[in-house]
Formats: C-alpha cells, structure tokens, sequence
C-alpha cells in the first residue's frame, strides 16, 4: 500500500522543506515524491534537511505541471488548511489512511501540497476528490507542510500496519527473566517481605491488614516479573542477614 | 487537558529544532516547552523556524536540570527509538493520549525528548514511568525531533478532541494520599531506598547501575501514589533503625 501513493508538492518555495519532506516520508516507510515547479531544487539545504533520506530527493520526478503529476493517480487528495467557498467531501488523515488501506481500488493515490504561503489554488484544489485538513489549533494553523507531510505519512503507516497485523505474530520474549512472575513466587516474595518488616518493628499490630493490602498493591501495580521476584528477594535475604549479625 | 501537558527537551544542539517544537505544540493546541541546558538559546534560528510562535519560545523555562524540568510532573513519559537492554513498559503515542486523556490524576505530564544524535541518556529513560515509541520505519527511523513532537502532540490533540465530545466529568479522588506522588518526593524515597540497601551489603559494587535500575522500573510500574511513598519510607525508616540498634 505504501509504495503505491505519491506526494506532490506544488511550487515549493524552501528547499529546505523538500529535504524535510523526503526525510518524513522514509521515517515511515513511503519514497515516491513528485515536485511540480520547485523554486530551488536540486539544492545544498534540501539534501542537508534530507538527513540520509537523500535516495528519495535522488528518486523525486520533477513535473512542470500537476496535471502531470496527477496522471496515474486513481485517487486525487488535496491537503488545506482554510474552508473553503465551495465546499467539497473532506477527510480527516486518520480517515483518508483507513480509505486508501481499504480500497485497493482506488491505488495509485496522489496527495498534493500547495506553497508553504497559500497552499494550493483553487484549481488545484478542485482536482482532487477529496480535500484531507488536519485538526489544528484554530487560533495558530500554520503547519509547516514538512510536518504536514509528517502527520499523514504517519497516519498512512499505522493504517498499513493495522492491515499487516492480522498475519503479524508478536515476536516471543528472548529473556526468560522478564516474563511475569509466577503468583506463587510473587507471594513468597511477600510472605519474606512481611517477615521483614515484623522483624524491623514496622508492623503495626493495630492496622496490620491495611499494611499488607498495602503493600500488596504497590506489587500488584508493579506485575513483577521473575527477576524483578529474584531481586526483591535477594534484597529482603541480604537485610535479614544484616539484622542476625 | 493539553494545558497541563508539558514538553521537555534535554541538551538540544540546533536551535531551528527548538523553534520548530515551537511551531509544532501551538498547532496542536499546546504551549508549556521547557529547555534542559540547549546548546544556543535564545536564537535568531530558533525565532525563525517558530515562524509567529515565538510566544511558546517566550514563556520556554531553561532549566539546569531534567530534574528541575519534571520536578512537579506525576507521569514522566521518555521518547525512545531503540530497544534497550531492560525493556520498560512502552506505549505508541496514541496509548499515550489515550491514558492522558482518560486519568486526570496523573496531570502535570512531561514528555522527554533527547538530543538529536543519541537521544535521552539512560539516566534520563530510567526517570520514566513509560517510553513511547513511534513506529517508523525500521529500516531508517530517524524522525527529527520537531517531527516527534508534531506527531505526539498531533496525537494529544485528537485524544483532547475526543474527550470534548464526550463531556465527560471524572470522579473526584476523595482521598488526598490517593493521588500519584510527585517525583521529586519519589525520588527522594529511591534515595533512602538505596542507603537502605547499600548498608545491607546488598549493593553490588560491580554492577550498581544495573540493580538500581531494575528496581527503579519495578516503582516506576507501580506508578506510586503519595500513601505508597510514605509506607514505603516508614518501611526503610524502621529497618534503618533496626541496623543501627
């Protein structure tokens, strides 16, 4: 699924956000970027924003036009921040990832960005079939399209690998150790910590349910595992061998 | 909710990724960013980069510490790309809105972020209740910070949303000693804990560090409360006592 959805970045102004954009992309696992008309690219600050995702910067197509862009895309989405005179059918990101993950049908997808000033224009705008808009702070907006791209990158991914987990098996536990403790070893551990603390002078004979319960809840909170049962009991032996000297 | 969410960022080496962090939590709705010794702060390229949201790099609390940084936090939650040796209990930043948005007790948050190049030091991972992972790519998962940010708050934002629609009113916590401990009061029962154990010998001098650790992970799960604290200091108190007769 990821390999089959494009972005398109129309007019960028900052080559340092293409950098971004190529870096947000490969963090979570996409690599086709398209740029329409770039103002400066290829560029130093571009590639030094890439940070080792510079194979996606090497791999962009340059377009002269969106409609090129555009050309195989089955599914158009065009990102805005602003409502528009007109409405038309919008998606929030996490709605747009469980659609593209959902309908095959619809693949190639292509998702357009417009300049970091004013977005897409309305003609670009009217060629998608969707428009996605992030939930944003109304009184501050201004998303960076890096960190756009960033945010619906990232919803794409989760919904891909929600569809890859029905085969997924989580993978086993290599340390022993850390599996939870056995109840039973959990209440030795007690009865050795409340041991302890009667041998100290700690308990106290008057509430000494509520001590225990206590305590016991502070473990129950913990899910000790089987090292974790180890230590703690390690511990108690070395104060006990303390206090018989 | 996202007022009483508070990001922190540890030794940060490029003041555009803290103008960026800027930008990235006043989209989202957020505001509180504290800054453990930045390399260059203020900044020229901090202001740019926040691009009108200078007011967060305004009010942004330099600290000296991440002691002093999360001293009234009662969640601590660590940023982490890698697995580590002792795994620690993980959340996706999705979980992690979720537990923020459904537990009001556990308010103030503060959420670490580390340096660029090598993240949050083991130190800094171990002061956390939980680690959140953003699932990347594996094969090349190097998020900028700003963007960890922009995805997390994202997250936040959603979870915030949701809880609007809801209206729902959490219980009152009628019993004040209920409420989880501020970590400076647990840290300071870690303390004691620790003398505790190195007068019982039980201190491993070759490998302190990792015996600390392991049971700094079991109090962190357990997630104590202010009573719990208190018990558990009387606890050491008694034994110490005992020791000394």
């Amino acid at each position: 699924m990821l390999n089959d959805i494009h972005f398109v970045l129309s007019h960028t102004t900052h080559p340092g956000n293409i950098g971004a954009a190529a870096r947000a992309l490969k963090t979570m696992g996409l690599q086709h970027l398209k740029l329409v008309n770039p103002k400066d690219f290829p560029s130093a600050e571009a590639t030094r924003r890439a940070s080792r995702a510079d194979d996606i910067l090497a791999n962009a197509q340059v377009c002269n036009t969106i409609e090129e862009a555009v050309t195989e895309a089955k599914l158009i989405v065009g990102t805005s921040a602003r409502s528009r005179t007109l409405p038309w059918p919008m998606l929030e990101p996490r709605e747009l990832a469980e659609k593209i993950a959902n309908d095959p049908a619809q693949r190639p997808v292509a998702i357009l960005f417009g300049t970091e000033n004013s977005g897409l224009t309305n003609e670009e705008l009217q060629m998608c079939h969707y428009h996605v808009c992030i939930p944003t702070n109304p009184e501050y907006s201004s998303l960076n399209v890096a960190s756009a791209i960033q945010l619906i990158t990232y919803e794409l991914r989760l919904a891909a690998l929600a569809q890859d987990q029905e085969i997924v098996v989580a993978p086993p536990i290599e340390d022993e150790g850390e599996l939870p403790a056995r109840s039973e070893d959990i209440e030795q551990m007690f009865d050795h910590w409340q041991q302890v603390m009667e041998h100290s002078g700690f308990y106290n004979p008057l509430k000494p349910k509520k001590i225990q319960m206590r305590f016991r809840r502070i473990f129950n909170k913990a899910q000790l595992t089987d090292s974790e049962v180890r230590l703690l009991r390690g511990y108690l032996a070395a104060i006990r061998k303390y206090e018989s000297q």
